[in-house]
């Protein structure tokens, strides 16, 4: 792969090969570790065209977040219109988000990484801007819960937090485990106990 | 600093500097990044003091791994004793969890960077031994609740994996944020969520 031995055109497969190969790399080797001759070189494109599309390696790096950031969002417009309980919504979420996050392991690894792992130098992007929305989904479906008597009366941020933190550890098995003890019908029935309890009345 | 100027003999304080300035690095800078100059230098330490005590900056992190684990089990330990009803031993527990996380925060944040990041080549060291810990302990607790009769019959696994998820994500909100959503008390508010549902019956 030489970038001289022919003028490469840019075009929507370069870009796509380019984000692949960089979240390849990001996720395996780290952010700092990565250089943008390395990642033209997976991608099999040459340094212009990096440069045409994304300006840098921090370009691309942002490019990678913000599409991530858009599926989410889309995955949230498309809950918009889902009818039910507050339980079957409440689930529905969670296992929606499940379903995105499983689509795209090795972005949600990236992430990962960049949120626990020792600071690599990669432009800010707010990464709590997911928990923020989930808070607040979950947190109008159990408001509205309460108001229809579906839910009992309580602190509502207790309560969206334990229905986020079974989605949450469930999704985390799926990172870092070649078997992950739980599955999204484990994190499921975890949101029934959540809504029915653990003790006898 | 030079280690020239006069021989140091070992000392325990000398190793207790050692293992408190890697572990600042390590979770600063990455376990790869780190070498044992830097690490002797701010530990005030000679090189032959440190492969005295750990032969190789494997052997310190080996070491900070083990001292943490160690403190996990005498936790444990002390947990054995504890009376009450299930419900308030679970809580107990996690409480406990909690709390030897939040005096050890630097190295539970090794641990999530060694667990979510790039490969740094640290030497192994059985991190799911925690997690494995720590469900058999709550197993235990809610199998015995339910021959009580205190907790309804189910799936105990997946008790216990709602119980834990509360805990784990209060102590994830104490790794990454200035000014954490949770904190011990809501986590207990949380875990009786669990024991009590959402639901109205």
């Amino acid at each position: 792969m030489s970038s001289t031995t022919h003028q490469q055109q840019p075009s929507v497969e370069a870009r796509e090969r380019l984000l692949g190969a960089a979240l390849v790399l990001f996720t395996q080797q780290g952010y700092a570790a990565t250089s943008v001759r390395e990642i033209c070189l997976k991608a099999g494109v040459t340094k212009p065209v990096l440069y045409y599309y994304f300006k840098s390696k921090e370009g691309l790096y942002l490019q990678l977040m913000e599409d991530s950031h858009s599926r989410f969002e889309a995955m949230l417009a498309d809950l918009g219109s889902i009818g039910g309980s507050i339980r079957q919504r409440v689930i529905r979420f969670c296992e929606s988000v499940f379903d995105t996050t499983v689509q795209q392991l090795p972005l949600v690894q990236l992430i990962y990484s960049i949120y626990y792992g020792t600071p690599q130098g990669a432009p800010p992007f707010d990464l709590e801007q997911y928990y923020d929305r989930m808070l607040l989904v979950i947190s109008t479906l159990i408001q509205e819960g309460i108001d229809a008597g579906e839910i009992r009366e309580g602190n509502v941020n207790d309560m969206v937090w334990a229905s986020l933190a079974c989605m949450s550890i469930a999704i985390e098995e799926q990172l870092c485990h070649c078997n992950p003890r739980l599955d999204r019908s484990a994190m499921t029935r975890m949101l029934h106990i959540v809504f029915d309890g653990l003790a006898v009345r």
